[in-house]
């Protein structure tokens, strides 16, 4: 139960994997009981500690930064690796805005009295050990940290390697600023090492109550398809837009650049547009000319080929996450053809409809299996942030547990707390 | 989609488990988009119709029932095979009383309307494909197939061999009744087979949403540990008792009895009794001989043994969920002791304390990690039936999805339905 050096597992030691798992559970019990003011005081001590520390975490993402600017990464993920003072200042901010959301630990789900007397109450209580495996970006440490421990979780991060150092250096921080407040610092762990300690980590069931990956697809099937600890999948989000017939034109441009443009590298902004045919005359000359003027690259098929300047479009087009400024795009027949095609490549994250008619709108919310349907407005409301949640995890697009935008109660379990005067069956 | 013959996986033909899940997927569009008042209407039909079966399915189960004594099977698990006309009248009530239930499909779980107009519903939608992988008892049959049904979910049924005949015979009957009412029969499928065939149901991520498995803790473990389906995780109880030096010894006793005698062979009885040192002298010498007269042989540590007959306890007891007239049985010398011991070998299920004190109440509650803590009452109230429910598909024992008996609204997931009037971000 050392508080001090954090780094315990190393490329001869990875099976510590174990142990940082029951460090975590024995911090968990401290945490577990402690109230919304300990748990408020540590965030602001966390944000503060890491406010103090910005010159030893810019020093140490420097080196980062340098590393894999050395080893060719792409520019964009340098960039989502860098730390500047007002992205430390963001993640401190962040800390200190989950003080100011309420505490979901305790709170009454629901409860009742049995006929014999016997009341039952279903009572939130935090998931345990949870478990971040996450890529570049550094924020995330502080972000999932403060989520957790909100939430009544002790949380075991795994950073990718080319954020070792910036992790570490928050983490450091971190942990100083749980320890000034008298929680145990190991309610917040790093977990270094080399790649087999992801498979630990995977494998560490009864050890580690839940995983939660963040980064790109690739992370996340991985994750999914190899972990023994039960999972919580987020983020990939091929989301289409359809056009209905009785769309309203101009309702639908905006929309749809909007849930382009507006921040394309996210999962909650659009990769497809489906155009009834119906209305394809009166839309697509200005939708291509508006994407055109964005900058979008339109992949289109034949038909939208026909109203203006697109790339072919590929079968692979319509399966891909593009995250960046392009679109695939096709004309259908019918409502019933766009249902089709989204079932078809639908990640289940959002989905959305333009259109005037009830029934167009009904059909297409009951039919389309996604995490959120959207009628009439922006997919970029998809979000925790937007939905009013304050603070977000992820956007889980998995049917158990929690789906679409987590906030700090899908963070947490239930459990059932049973009382009478002696009552048998 | 032909509503004949179910028996399309074979030894030959065993990748047809897939082929199951689409059709169950498909059935389950019709399904999703059914009203509460269809439903019911099936759920009186599939009673009808197992009902018009029973000699048949009496039949199918005496030739399961012969194979399994040549066989040499337990008497024990031959009688859990065994139907008899008032087994299948049970099966057959079972679903009509699912009929008069609550329907949770549309239930709006929360909403808003956010700042800027766009409103939000978090409204139940059925999981999708449900498997359930069960152990010899036929009437699980039904019962999973009516609570699939009532829940909006379309089900895979893969039962054990041993009662192949019997499940064969009323899934014939469950599906004859569902053709009758305009659904699609394959909304109810079985999924029979060799062996490996239940390893690609566990393999069938994305065709099956949610797997879940109904057994012994065998059953359950190779389920858990295997699948790359999500697994609700049910029933694995090692519940224990601890009388608190500040219990009423009468209270004690007859929760003691209840609990271990009622029903043992069930999740939620007791496996374990911890007594604290200051009230053993009270208490245990009337234990043991109340647990003698109920013909419980207990499995005491040597305290215990000072109090009266027992044979000596192993640690492996301890971890042991008997599921018989068997109790182990230890004197610990403080609530900090009794905590240790249960988190130990807790298998997360049900756990109780008889006392008279808060304070030692209160600690138990907090700090035992469970699906249900219980206060002076007896562990056996843990059960959908007696929480109200109605119906239980079972008890979950895990912390992510649904905690605790299962009622039919944890048989769904839910989905945002944003609607605006053109918002955009």
């Amino acid at each position: 139960m050392s508080d001090g050096d954090n780094c315990r597992v190393t490329e001869q030691n990875p099976a510590a994997v174990a142990d940082l798992a029951r460090r975590s559970r024995i911090a968990g019990r401290s945490l577990a009981g402690a109230n919304r003011g300990v748990k408020d005081r540590a965030l602001h001590a966390m944000a503060d500690a890491l406010a103090k520390a910005e010159d030893a975490v810019l020093a140490a993402n420097e080196s980062d930064v340098a590393a894999a600017e050395q080893a060719g990464t792409a520019p964009g993920l340098v960039d989502r690796l860098r730390l500047d003072p007002g992205r430390v200042g963001g993640m401190a901010d962040g800390l200190r805005a989950l003080a100011g959301l309420p505490d979901p630990i305790g709170d009454v789900v629901r409860g009742w009295t049995n006929p014999n007397g016997v009341q039952v109450r279903q009572v939130r209580v935090p998931l345990g050990v949870v478990g971040i495996i996450y890529e570049a970006r550094p924020n995330v440490t502080a972000d999932a940290a403060g989520i957790c421990l909100k939430s009544g979780n002790t949380v075991l991060l795994r950073g990718s390697s080319s954020a070792a150092a910036s992790n570490a250096a928050v983490v450091t921080a971190l942990r100083s600023g749980i320890r000034a407040t008298g929680l145990p610092a190991d309610v917040v762990q790093l977990v270094p090492g080399p790649r087999t300690v992801t498979d630990e980590l995977m494998a560490a069931r009864g050890l580690v109550d839940v995983l939660i990956p963040r980064g790109g697809a690739g992370l996340i099937d991985h994750v999914v398809g190899n972990s023994r600890v039960p999972v919580i999948e987020t983020g990939v989000g091929n989301c289409h837009l359809y056009v209905d017939a009785d769309a309203d034109t101009e309702m639908a441009l905006e929309i749809m650049i909007n849930a382009k443009v507006q921040r394309p590298s996210v999962c909650n902004a659009i990769e497809t547009l489906l155009v009834h045919r119906e209305i394809a005359e009166d839309f697509l000359p200005a939708a291509l000319r508006r994407l055109a003027e964005a900058g979008v690259t339109v992949h289109g098929d034949e038909r939208v080929a026909g109203y203006g300047t697109v790339v072919p479009v590929t079968d692979e087009d319509f399966g891909t996450e593009y995250n960046s400024l392009d679109l695939a795009a096709a004309e259908v027949d019918s409502l019933d053809d766009a249902i089709d095609h989204i079932r078809r490549y639908s990640t289940g994250h959002s989905e959305t409809i333009v259109t005037d008619s009830q029934s167009a709108a009904a059909r297409f919310v009951a039919e389309i299996d996604a995490a959120a349907v959207l009628v009439n407005a922006s997919s970029r409301f998809v979000d925790g942030g937007e939905f009013g949640f304050g603070a977000e995890i992820g956007i889980s697009t998995q049917k158990l547990h929690a789906r679409g935008p987590m906030g700090l109660p899908e963070m947490t379990s239930t459990k059932f707390v049973v009382s009478g005067a002696g009552q048998i069956r």
